[in-house]
C-alpha cells in the first residue's frame, strides 16, 4: 500500500532512515574495534533485527523473557536480558537455556546471585551470569569500588555459575547535550566497567565480557579500551530526544506517526489529529530538554519537519497541533484542510512503537509493507 | 493461578472493586434516569464490557473502529463511534454498517458532514450522525450558541442522513478537584448540551439523543433534565487522577500493576521493581494535581496503599520505589527483599491497561482469571 491509502493513526518506519542509522552504529563500533548487541526492547520486530543482524551485530539485547522467547524462537541464539534476575523469573529463563538458548543473565546483588547458584544445582544445569554494574548512578547496579561486586562474583563462581562478565548502561546520557558531557560521560562509563572487570580478574574471578552502552555514549566515545561490546536501542530510530541530546538531526528520525486532520478549533489555533497520546504514548522526554516538542513534530507527508508547529496536547484519540509562535486564526482550515495527512516524529521511539501492533514500513519507492511488533512480558 | 504465582509485571483487575465501581455508576445513572452507555476505550476487554451490559448499560462508546468491530463480532450492536470522523475511514465504518452494526458517527464540522453524506449517497446506504458541541473548550466540537451548529445538521438532513443527536464531553473535568467546581461543571455539560439539541430543533431538525458525560462529570450532577444518556470509561477501574479528583478512594481502584522487587540503591533510598514506564504507561496526570503519586502507589499484595512510598521515577522495564518523606538507608532491603511483590496503583488506568496484552482478573477467592485486552487501530 501506498502511504496515503493507510488508515491512521499508524506507525511508519522510513527504512531508508533506518537502514543509515544502523550502518552508522556499526561501522563506528567496527571502527572501534568492538562487537555490538543491539537493544530490542526498542522495536520488538523480527525485520528490524535481521537488518542489524545483517549488518554485523553480534547478539541481541532483550529487556523482556518474551523478547527472549520471540527472537529465540527466530533463530536468534546470543541473547543478554539485562535486567536484574528474581527467582520467580528463574524457570522461563531455564527453559530457554534447555532448548538451546544462549541465554545470559545480570545480577547486581549477592541474594540474587546466590538464588541463580541454588536454583542451578537443584536442577543440575547452569546459566551465564554477568554482573550489573553502575557506573553513573542513575538506576541499578554495583559500584566498581564497592565490595559487593567481589561478593557476588564470587558467589556465582563458587556456586558452579559461569560468571561471563559485566554490563553497564550510563542511562544518565539522556540528561546531557553537550559533545563535552556526553564524551565525558562515555569515558566514565567505560573506565568504571573495565575497573570492575578489572577488579574481579584481579581477585581470581573470571570476567570475559565488558559490557556498554547506550545510544548517545555508543555515538560519543572516542576510545574503548578494554571493552568488548557496546549494546544500544533507540539509534535505529532515533526520535525528538535523541534530536535534542545533539546525536541526530530530524532527518534521521525513522519512525513517524501517520496522522488525519478531523478538525479545527480557529479561535485557539488548534488543529485536531486522529493522533492522540494512544498513538504517540504519554512520553513528554522532550519537556525538560532545550526544546519541548509536546507529543511531536509534524512532518508533511513526505517527511518535510513543519518547524513552527508542534503537537501540544492530547487526549487518548485526539491530538492537538498548534503553532509554536504567533496565531492562524481562520487560515488554520485552509492550510491543513479536514482530511490532510501528516507524519509526528515522536518524543521517545520505544514508546511510541509500544502502542502499535505493527510498523507499516514504508520503502524508498513509496510503498508500505507491514512488519509486526509484539507487546506484553 | 493465585496472585503470587503470576509473572509479574502483570495487570491485576480486582473483580470485587470493578463490580463495586459498575453498579454505583448505572444505580447512580437509574436515579437520574437516564440511560448509561459506558465508553469501552479504557478496557478494551470483552469480560468487562459483558459486566457493564449485564449491570444495565444500553450500548457502547467507541474511540476507534477497531472497538467497533471487536464489540459488534461479540455481539455488541449499539455503538457510537465518538471522534470525528473523516472521509478515509467511512468504507470501514459503512462495512460495520452493512453487517447490521447500528454504528453512529460525529461530526464536528461541515466539510466532514458534507463528505459523509456525499459518501452515503454514491453507496445508496445511510449513516446515522450525531453532532459533537464544544461545552468546555476542551477539544473538538461546535459551541451551543455557533452558527455552524445549524450548518452541519442541515448538511446531515438535507443530504439524506440521519442526524440521531447530539453529544459532548467535559473533559476538562479532569482538571478539577471540588465538588462545587464539578457540580458546576456538570451543569454546563449538561445545559450545553441541551441549547444545542434545542436550537436544532428549534430550525425543524430532528435531534433524538442528548448525550454526555466524562467519569467526574456523571458522578457530579445533581440533575439530568433534558439528557438522554452518559458516557464514561474510566470510572470502571478507578485511578490516581479520578482519587485526586475526589470521586473515589484508594480502595475503589480496581486496577493494579504486580510487580516484583528486583534490587535496592540503599545509599539514594531506592528499591527498583521490574515494573518501569512499560508497564505503567508514561502517564503522569497526577503530576499537576493536588498530589503527585509519580508513576504510581504502591500495596501490599493484598491491595493495601503504602502511603509514604511513590514510584518515584521509570525506566522502561525498571521501576524506583522511593519514601515520599525522609530516608531509610540500609533498612530498605530487610523492608522490601528480593522477590517481594506488589501492586501499583496507576495514575490513568486508560494508560496503563494500553500497556498489557491481557488482564489477570483477581475473584474474592484469590483466584485469577486471563481476561484478554486488544490495542491497535
Amino acid at each position: 500500500m501506498k502511504l496515503d491509502e493507510l488508515d491512521t493513526p499508524a506507525a511508519l518506519v522510513d527504512v531508508t532512515r533506518m537502514n543509515r542509522n544502523i550502518a552508522r552504529m556499526q561501522s563506528r563500533m567496527n571502527a572501534l574495534g568492538v562487537r555490538f548487541r543491539p537493544h530490542v526492547k526498542t522495536t520488538k520486530c523480527l525485520e528490524v533485527v535481521r537488518a542489524q543482524l545483517a549488518a554485523g551485530a553480534d547478539g541481541i539485547t532483550v529487556s523482556t523473557l518474551k523478547e527472549a522467547e520471540a527472537f529465540f524462537a527466530a533463530g536468534v541464539t546470543d541473547i543478554l536480558y539485562a535486567v536484574s534476575i528474581v527467582r520467580s523469573k528463574l524457570p522461563r529463563a531455564m527453559a530457554l537455556r534447555q532448548q538451546g538458548c544462549d541465554l545470559k543473565l545480570v545480577v547486581d546483588n549477592a541474594l540474587a546471585a546466590a538464588e541463580v547458584a541454588k536454583f542451578c544445582a537443584a536442577q543440575r544445569e547452569t546459566f551465564e551470569v554477568w554482573i550489573e554494574v553502575d557506573t553513573d548512578g542513575h538506576r541499578s547496579g554495583i559500584s566498581p569500588e564497592q565490595d559487593g561486586l567481589l561478593e557476588v562474583g564470587r558467589i556465582l563462581h563458587e556456586g558452579g555459575i559461569k560468571l561471563g562478565g559485566v554490563m553497564t548502561h550510563a542511562g544518565s546520557s539522556y540528561d546531557l547535550h553537550t559533545p563535552d558531557a556526553l564524551s565525558a560521560l562515555a569515558e566514565r562509563e567505560r573506565s568504571g566497567c573495565v575497573r570492575a572487570a578489572q577488579r574481579l580478574r584481579d581477585a581470581g574471578l573470571p570476567c570475559d565480557a565488558v559490557s556498554i552502552g547506550s545510544t548517545p555514549t555508543a555515538l560519543a566515545a572516542g576510545k574503548l579500551d578494554g571493552v568488548s561490546e557496546v549494546r544500544a536501542g533507540v539509534y535505529v530510530f532515533f526520535d525528538l530526544v535523541m534530536h535534542n541530546i545533539g546525536i541526530c538531526s530530524t532527518d534521521d528520525i525513522a519512525l513517524s506517526v501517520l496522522a488525519t486532520v478531523i478538525g479545527h478549533q480557529p479561535e485557539k489555533d488548534w488543529v485536531i489529529l486522529d493522533a492522540g497520546w494512544m498513538a504517540m504514548s504519554r512520553d513528554r522526554g522532550t519537556s525538560k530538554q532545550t526544546r519541548d516538542f509536546g507529543y511531536g513534530l509534524p512532518c508533511t507527508l513526505d517527511g518535510t519537519p513543519l518547524s513552527d508547529w508542534i503537537l501540544s496536547s492530547a487526549n487518548q484519540e485526539h491530538g492537538i497541533l498548534s503553532p509554536v509562535h504567533g496565531t492562524r486564526g481562520k487560515s488554520l482550515a485552509s492550510r491543513f484542510p479536514i482530511g490532510t495527512k501528516l507524519r509526528i516524529l515522536p518524543n521517545h521511539a520505544c514508546a511510541t512503537g509500544a502502542q502499535f501492533p505493527e510498523y507499516h514500513a514504508l520503502s524508498a519507492d513509496g510503498e508500505t509493507t507491514v512488519w509486526s511488533r509484539f507487546h506484553g512480558w
